[in-house]
């Protein structure tokens, strides 16, 4: 009885070791199953900013960890407070002290920051670079917009909206390489493609709301028929708001296109005072870069000299992350989440 | 007695479970644990191409393949035998017609495939195109070579092989929109960064290796001080290197730099007849496609109307796959595998 009992058990035990290991492996015969992607939530994959409080990069870091959400590994968020590359670069070299899995950084300074992100490199860490690159630095991969793109894209919509006609002025950054971009994509389509358009003037606005404010209301006393005005940032595009509404009121039919979707620039959308703004894939350069980086660092860990010498490397070379046109038809879908 | 069998029995199967559930769940307290990326084996991605038999689209296939095998979907390969835009768009609606998880398809002509790429889109299956784009198409993403950038590596290495001296030529195929991007690239380069060098001539070798070979033989005899020659694909290439044979011998120093890495080129690099190869990232073109694909899947299943409107995409809106240079010295790593 004692014998017949103790078989029971043993027959039980394995019936129910089957039924759970089949659980397990649902279909353990079929060879083509793979485990998917997935990380280990040990692993650090950290983000690297200036300016580190502002807006601009809660989207690009929702985007950074959606992606280690959905793979399974951690993130960080650094970054200078200032716009200063001297702090970003101690920022960094104490990121690579932590050996993290990965880095995605935006350079403050393309050259000045160079020697410290091939210095990560060289150290075995996977670094891309989103939003602001640094071309001659040794990094895998740079995510960011195509300005020149950013600036023609801008320059269709202005011609859209002035019925392909009349004088249009830009206010911008000038000694900004991206600013230049934005400015010489609108000035070349603008001369190429809208023949009866001009472009009558390009004033500088210091990156400042007062000072792009004042650049607006020079530029609306010099040219009182001027159609349009393409601001290539965000403070800018507020000035220019500012002054078309002191010196020309709510009725004015003078055409704002502004840069960027913070929320005083997208509120401004939605009041019909900034007709458009153009939205640059901010949750694209997160999401894509630690996509890249987890590529990267899978290969590295399986072979550390896996990118020696020059061999195709798995990640592009360059992504552009794209640019949206944002009025007030859509303007609900931009506001942060 | 029986009663004693039957509680050992419960026992010990509770015991089984308990660890059998550990082994499923490890640490299920811990929140940010998550399952990784990982798709359902019966959705199928489908790459389409034209020339479909061709070298060129193996290693594309091979990343979309890899990428598949780690995100645990299936592929499979479709294209028109010929260079022929009906014969693709019957292959692109027979794809449709399956309704398949997502489509990678490198349009044999921009303007003759688009209805049939929008009409994909339309009827709810993510679409991106690779390598040959279709600009005006309602597809999400383009990955490819940046071709202008492609012909301005090309001849930033052939300053380096000729000292950054003297008389080059081009052979290219005229009439096709990429090899007008390498062949511009190449050019402005030349002039805006190599002041000794010169640009002597532009020939059409009509992507074909005996009329290259007759384009290079009159270089030749016109240039007798010619000291390289950009053949913008790999026909050309082999039927430089088959004209500088014949009529200067195996000593020459004239320096040939072609384009795609086909064992034909790749062996004459090898030899040291082609000096300079340029590689594009086609593994990248099929690796990030199908990425992009599976997120995109993933996004209309939750959801048909995700990308209804005007809204930010979660993909990038183009991708450069890079370009890579091939010289004798990294030639083995090129080689399909």
């Amino acid at each position: 009885m004692k014998k017949l009992g103790l078989v029971y058990v043993l027959l039980i035990g394995l019936f129910l070791i089957y039924v759970l290991n089949y659980k397990l492996h649902p279909d353990p015969a079929d060879p083509w199953e793979t485990a998917g992607l997935r990380g280990n939530i040990e692993d650090k994959y950290v983000m690297v900013t200036f300016q580190s409080g502002i807006d601009y990069w809660k989207s690009v870091l929702k985007g950074f960890e959606d992606a280690a959400e959905e793979l399974n590994v951690s993130v960080e968020y650094h970054g200078s407070t200032q716009h200063n590359a001297s702090e970003q670069m101690t920022v960094l070299e104490q990121t690579i002290a932590k050996k993290p899995a990965g880095i995605a950084i935006s350079a403050v300074n393309s050259k000045l920051l160079t020697a410290t992100i091939n210095k990560a490199v060289e150290s075995g860490i996977p670094v891309v670079l989103f939003d602001s690159g640094a071309p001659d630095s040794k990094a895998y991969s740079f995510l960011g917009t195509d300005n020149f793109n950013a600036g023609a894209e801008a320059a269709r919509k202005m011609a859209e909206l002035t019925g392909g006609k009349g004088s249009v002025a830009i206010i911008t950054t000038p000694d900004q390489h991206n600013h230049q971009e934005r400015t010489g994509g609108f000035s070349h389509t603008i001369r190429s493609e809208f023949p009866e358009m001009k472009l009558v003037s390009v004033k500088d606005g210091h990156g400042d709301q007062v000072a792009s404010r004042q650049a607006a209301e020079e530029l609306l006393s010099q040219y009182p028929k001027l159609e349009g005005i393409f601001a290539t940032e965000s403070n800018g595009g507020i000035g220019v708001a500012e002054a078309v509404q002191a010196q020309k009121g709510s009725g004015s039919t003078l055409q704002i296109i502004s840069f960027d979707t913070d929320k005083g620039t997208l509120d401004l959308v939605k009041e019909g005072r900034i007709a458009a703004t153009m939205a640059q894939g901010t949750w694209n350069m997160g999401y894509w870069s630690l996509t890249e980086l987890f590529r990267l660092h899978r290969d590295l860990q399986e072979d550390p000299d896996a990118y020696e010498g020059s061999k195709p490397l798995p990640v592009p070379d360059k992504v552009d992350t794209g640019i949206d046109v944002v009025t007030r038809a859509n303007v609900d879908n931009y506001y942060a989440k």
